[in-house]
């Protein structure tokens, strides 16, 4: 455990619950550990009416807010006192190593390139989300939307960058990585898919091997897929209305039908122990990789424990020198 | 109904229950629907071991089988004997107006523009699958593996096709038609999503509406969904996968656990009623859309019932002209 200071600023105006659950994340996290200091960015009042006062938490003032139908560049530059542009000022800065956000992912991959700034030699950022898995196991995936479309050479940079945050946050010791395509065998994938497995093929530090098609991702066959970010942002939405459609359609049958009801007595601690595999929240945060600081997307929907693990996440991020890492794979 | 007579050609040996499987749901297609007659190719040897006779059943000769795992084009070009190509040149000569295989998809893929040929006007064909959703109703979705990278002509050429097969097999009457996207709003997409989507626009027999994101399929919010060969093989998978791991892990812990084989007999007709909006046979049979010809892909591990809907979807798409519908839409 390193000794100096870890200071992160996290947006408290982004996101269905903010201010009050991102106070309250902040709060939770800080009680946590004791090596953190945090910064939450917004509106003093709005923040000073939720939030418990605690000597590692202070405010740095911001006026506006971004919206997450404005259009992410442009609300980026625009808004000079958001409380996400503020927040990634004290990163560019340096007052913060990193900053969490729960509100409009553009604007968090916008700020992260525009404000933030890419690390030198990344061409385009990814954003990688853990994916839980029918085994309980987790996958990282990358990118999942932050660069619709990718060429070979951004492939590989997602490749080694996965490699990193799988082996330093993740803890897998080697982790196996793959390429998302259209079936397994070698003639699969387009021209950038199959020009990137020759990139990917070639780096003798990464653990290759091969493509992972749609159905593995369900069995967390690999520990760090590969893909751009238009089938990886599909390919997770995807999977995330799957499991919530189910959940709706399960509270409703419940909520109308006698049997139903009596059924969910018996099945009640195995339904929970099968949710508990997919609960997003135990690796919670999306990270924006290849920029300067340890940028994290919360999930919109986030209360206060996925507030705490995604303050979490950026931590150990910071504690193990990510960037840094990072930089030399690159 | 039309009195003129229905020739379908099937694949006897292809698929994971072939001959057997297919013998019989040739014949049972063939007491459903009086107006067809069935020409299964294959070993006859082994077809005449597993077929209960039918005067409108007859058997071509084929001895060669081409492999799931085989080079598709090549096996194709190859084994100009084997039961896929024979029942594909049935309908290149016009002696039959359809032909079924459960077979390699790639080699259907490749024997249809190979052997049976493009519609005049269409660059690449697409494969289409109705695909289940939450709420019981289906979306058609294409391409899920054909054309692995699309022209933005191409994925207004699946529009038209998917308008055409939701309209006269799954009867829609205006169908809404959908671009699979990374998001609805209109700055979403890469450029090849964007320049289809205008191309589409600007059709007026076409009711488009736009993007549809990951989660919505589940919600079959489009009746038609537009997406290249990559990313709609990525979803398809992964939506399949899911289900399959789903079912499994459920069976798996009834047998487990007292409590849930309990819970499940509460359960069991909620479940049985859930499972039933997903039944893949209600619309058995994937299109290979854009050849000259009713080719269609049935699932690898069908049984009689999915040989029989596959048989009904060929069935109705020559009867309803779908051919010379979308050849008259390009």
């Amino acid at each position: 455990m390193s000794e100096r200071k870890i200071t992160i600023a996290v947006d408290a105006m982004g996101g269905d619950n903010a201010p009050s659950e991102i106070c309250k994340g902040a709060y939770e996290a800080c009680n946590e550990f004791d090596d953190i200091e945090i910064i939450l960015t917004g509106d003093t009042e709005r923040i000073k009416s939720c939030l418990q006062s605690h000597p590692r938490i202070h405010i740095e003032h911001a006026s506006e807010i971004i919206d997450p139908d404005e259009h992410p560049a442009n609300a980026i530059r625009k808004k000079k006192d958001s409380s996400l542009r503020v927040a990634m000022e004290m990163v560019r800065r340096g007052d913060a190593q990193g900053c969490i956000s729960a509100g409009s992912t553009g604007a968090i991959v916008a700020g992260g390139v525009l404000v933030v700034g890419r690390l030198e030699g990344i061409d385009r950022p990814a954003l990688g989300v853990p994916i839980p898995s029918m085994t309980g196991k987790f996958s990282f995936m990358l990118d999942v939307g932050a660069t619709v479309r990718c060429k070979p050479e951004n492939l590989l940079h997602f490749a080694l960058m996965g490699n990193v945050y799988s082996r330093k946050i993740m803890k897998v010791e080697t982790p196996d990585i793959k390429l998302l395509s259209n079936g397994t065998e070698d003639i699969k994938g387009d021209e950038t898919v199959l020009a990137a497995r020759e990139l990917i093929e070639r780096k003798d530090n990464l653990n290759f091997q091969g493509y992972i098609e749609g159905n593995d991702i369900v069995y967390a066959k690999a520990d760090v897929i590969v893909t751009d970010g238009f089938s990886g942002n599909i390919a997770l939405k995807l999977g995330e209305g799957i499991m919530q459609g189910f959940k709706s359609l399960l509270s409703e049958e419940v909520r109308k039908s006698f049997m139903a009801k009596a059924g969910m007595l018996f099945m009640y601690p195995l339904i929970k122990r099968l949710w508990s595999r997919f609960n997003y929240e135990k690796y919670g945060g999306t990270p924006l990789l290849g920029v300067k600081g340890a940028v994290l997307k919360a999930h919109g929907r986030s209360k206060s424990p996925a507030i705490v693990s995604a303050i979490s996440a950026a931590r150990k991020f910071i504690e193990e020198d990510g960037i840094n890492l990072i930089s030399r794979e690159i």
